[in-house]
C-alpha cells in the first residue's frame, strides 16, 4: 500500500487532458505548444519565482491564483519567455487568455500561461492563437497526451520529464476506499537554481482537497525537492510550479491537517522529488547527477544552505565532470556557505552504491582508495555525505556536472 | 602630481628585497617559492579568507597580524594550499617560520606564510626548508626580483600580476616633499570570489603610518577591489592579503586620518584595484574581462551586491564567452541578486570604448543593433552599466567569461 508510482504524467489523473502542437514560436521541426485542460473548475495552488524580474505570464499566474477562483486550463510556449517585455507583454497574456476562455468556453481568469525560452521578445500573438485553436480540438486524457505534452515543453532539456503516483483515501461515500491520482510533468536545464528555477512545472490530482491544504503541502515540498536542486545558480525569471485539483477521485474531501493530508503531502513529495532529480540530471550539459546530503546539522535551513552550497560549486561541478576527487573543493564548499561549523569535527563521504570512502575526518583530508574513488565518481548518479556533528537535522539537494557542453549550450542560446 | 603608476611591485618600495626559487613541491619546471624580506621591522596589516575552513598558514598570519609585532619577512609557496591538513599542517607553519627566522635573525613570529595549489596534502618542509635556505641568499631589491617572486607564487595564472605607485608626502624633516612608494603583487585565477578568494596578495611600502591606520585602509580598499571580483564564486581558504610598511620613505609619519592618510588609501586603492583587475581578466580559462558597473542605486552595499549578482552570473559569462548579446540573462542576474528595485524602472546599457548600446529601458528589452552589440561584446573588456534609479550609490564589480577551457582546467586540476 502507501504511494505507489505508476506510469504517466499530467494525465494520470482523471478530469485531466492534454494537447501539444507545432505553433513554430521559435523552434522548427518540433512540438513547442502544450495545453492542458480540466473537464470541471479546478482548485489551483502555485509557487513561483523570488526573482524581482517576473515574467508576464508569472504575473498573470500569480493573480489568478490568489483570486483563488478556481481554473479550467494551462497554456505553455517554450521558445519565448515573454519576460522583460514591458506592458505589451502582459497585454499579449490577457489576449491569450481570453482567445484560450472562448475557445474552451469558460472565463479567462480560469486560464493559467506559462512560458520558457529567451528573454526578451514578445510573443506572436497569431501563432499562440493558432496553436491554442489547434491544440483544443485535440485535448486527450490518454498517457501519451501527457506525455507530449511533457515534450512540447521542452528547450534545452534533453529528455522530457513525468512522474505520477497513486494512493487510497476513505471514499467520499463512507464505503472503503478510493485511489488517488497526482501526476506532473516538469521542464529545466539552464538558469535552474529554484526559488524558483527557469523550471516550468505542472502536477495535477483528481484528490478532494480544501485549497488552502494544496497551498500549504506545495509550498511546504517544494522547499525540499524544486528548491534543492541548482544547475547553474541562475534564478530564472518565469519559474511556475502549478497544482490542480479536479476533486474527481471521489475520495472524503481532505478539509484538515490530518492523516490523509499527510498521505496527499507524501504524494506530492514522491513526484516532484521525482522530477526535481530529472531537472537535475539533465542539467545543460550534465553527464551525471550530483546529490549532497547534510546530515547532523543544527537547524534544518543550515543543512539546506550547505548541501547547495556543494552541489553549487563550479569547481565540485568540474571535479565531478573529471573524475578528479579533488575533495578538498568540497570542503571549501562548505566553508563559505555561511552557518557556522567546526572544519576540526565534521566527516565528509564519497558514497558510492557499494563502496564509501571517508575522505575528510579530524580535521584533514585522508589517504584514501583512488580507484574505490574514482568508481564512485564515474557512476550516473554521484553522492557526497557530510556529516557536520552540531545536531540532528538534514537536507538533501541535487545538481550536475560542469561541462563544456554547458558554456557550448549557454555561449550560443539565442540562435 | 597626485598618485603616479610606475614600474615595478613589491621590490618597488625602499627597503624591500624579494627572492623566488624552484623547490620541487608539486611544479617541475619552474619556480614555486617566494620571499620577501624587510631590512627593518616592518608594520603589518592583513585581510584574511572568511572561509570557515582556513588553511593553516592563514591561521598563523591572523596570529601574528593580530599581535601586532612588527614583521621581517613572508614566505610563500604555490603547487599545496596546506589547507585542510589539520594540527599537522600547522606544525608544518611553525617549522617552516622557525627556520626562516633562524636563516634570517629574526624572531619566528615576524615570518607571515603563504601557501596556494591543491587542498589536503601535507607541505614537504624538507624541500621548503631547502627553498629558504636558498633564497635567503639571494634576496635583491631589483624590479626584477619583485617581478620573478610575481612568477613563483601563480598556480593556473597565465601573466604574473604587479602594481606600483609614487606619491609625495610631507617629508619628516618638515623641508618639503619626499617620494612615497607603495607596490604589490597577487596571485589567482580558480577558486576566486574574495571575500578573500585563493589570491594571495602582498603589498609594500616605504610610508611611514600608523599601524592601525594601515589595517583601516586595507580594510576598506579590499572591499571595493580584491572583494568586488569573481571567477567562479569559489572563495577559497587561503585568501589572504597583506600591506608592510617598512617607514624608509622618510615622510612625516601618518597618524591620523588626515589628507596625508587620504592619499596612501587613494595609493592603496589604485594598486590594489589594478591586481584585482588582472586577476579577474586572468580567470581560469577567461578570454575577456567582465565590468559591471552599478548606479544610482540606494545603498552602497546593494550596488556592490548586485554588480557581483552580473558579474557572477554562469549565463551571463557564457553570453560573453559566446558574444551572443541575450541581455536579458543580467536583468536576471539582477532580479535573483537580493535587493529590491523597480524593474519597470531601471536601465541598462552595454557600453563599449565607442559605442553605448541601451539593451534594457521601461520594463522591456529594446531592439538594439546587434552589429554594434557584437563589436562591444569582442572587446578585451566588456562592460555593462546598470542604473537602479533608486539613490546616489554606485559600485563596480570584475569577473570573466566562461569558457571550455575552465571547465578543462578544473576537471582535471590534481593531475
Amino acid at each position: 500500500m502507501g504511494i505507489q508510482m505508476i506510469p504517466g504524467g499530467v494525465t494520470a489523473a482523471a478530469g485531466f487532458r492534454a494537447a501539444s502542437c507545432a505553433a513554430g514560436i521559435k523552434y522548427q521541426g518540433r512540438t513547442d505548444m502544450a495545453m492542458l485542460c480540466s473537464s470541471v473548475p479546478c482548485a489551483v495552488a502555485g509557487t513561483f519565482t523570488t526573482n524581482k524580474v517576473k515574467a508576464a505570464p508569472v504575473l498573470w499566474d500569480m493573480e489568478q491564483v490568489k483570486a483563488g477562483s478556481p481554473v479550467r486550463a494551462v497554456v505553455v510556449n517554450a521558445g519565448i519567455a515573454n519576460a522583460a517585455t514591458g506592458p505589451e507583454g502582459l497585454r499579449l497574456c490577457r489576449e491569450t487568455a481570453e482567445f484560450t476562455g472562448k475557445v474552451l468556453g469558460v472565463p479567462a481568469e480560469a486560464v493559467l500561461l506559462g512560458s520558457t525560452g529567451v528573454i526578451g521578445p514578445q510573443i506572436p500573438l497569431d501563432r499562440i492563437t493558432a496553436g491554442v485553436q489547434a491544440m483544443a480540438g485535440t485535448l486527450s486524457g490518454t498517457l501519451e497526451a501527457g506525455t507530449a505534452a511533457s515534450r512540447a515543453i521542452m528547450t534545452t532539456d534533453t529528455i522530457n520529464k513525468e512522474a505520477a503516483v497513486a494512493f487510497e483515501l476513505p471514499a467520499a461515500d463512507g464505503k472503503g476506499t478510493v485511489t488517488v491520482h497526482l501526476g506532473g510533468m516538469s521542464k529545466g536545464s539552464g538558469m535552474i537554481h529554484p526559488n524558483m528555477s527557469t523550471m516550468l512545472g505542472y502536477v495535477t490530482t483528481d484528490c478532494a482537497i480544501d485549497q488552502a491544504l494544496m497551498q500549504q503541502a506545495l509550498s511546504d515540498v517544494v522547499k525540499d525537492t524544486f528548491n534543492m536542486i541548482t544547475v547553474d545558480g541562475d534564478t530564472s525569471t518565469n519559474d511556475t510550479l502549478l497544482l490542480f485539483a479536479s476533486g474527481q477521485a471521489g475520495n472524503e474531501p481532505i478539509t484538515a491537517a490530518d492523516e490523509g493530508y499527510g498521505l496527499f503531502r507524501d504524494a506530492l513529495f514522491t513526484v516532484c522529488r521525482a522530477l526535481a532529480i530529472k531537472m537535475a540530471a539533465d542539467g545543460e550539459g550534465a553527464t551525471r547527477l550530483i546529490e549532497t546530503r547534510v546530515k547532523n546539522c543544527d537547524t534544518k535551513e543550515n543543512a539546506q544552505i550547505f548541501a547547495k552550497s556543494v552541489v553549487g560549486s563550479s569547481l565540485v561541478k568540474a571535479m565531478v565532470f573529471g573524475r578528479d576527487a579533488n575533495c578538498g573543493r568540497i570542503l571549501c564548499a562548505l566553508g563559505y556557505a555561511g552557518p557556522d561549523f567546526d572544519p576540526a569535527k565534521i566527516e565528509v563521504y564519497l558514497v558510492g552504491d557499494e563502496d564509501t570512502v571517508c575522505f575528510y575526518k579530524d580535521g584533514r583530508i585522508l589517504a584514501f582508495d583512488e580507484e574505490k574513488a574514482l568508481a564512485i565518481l564515474s557512476a550516473d548518479r554521484v553522492r557526497f555525505d557530510c556529516d557536520m556533528k552540531t545536531g540532528a537535522c538534514e537536507a538533501t539537494a541535487w545538481g550536475c556536472d560542469l561541462t563544456y557542453d554547458y558554456v557550448k549550450i549557454n555561449g550560443d542560446y539565442r540562435s
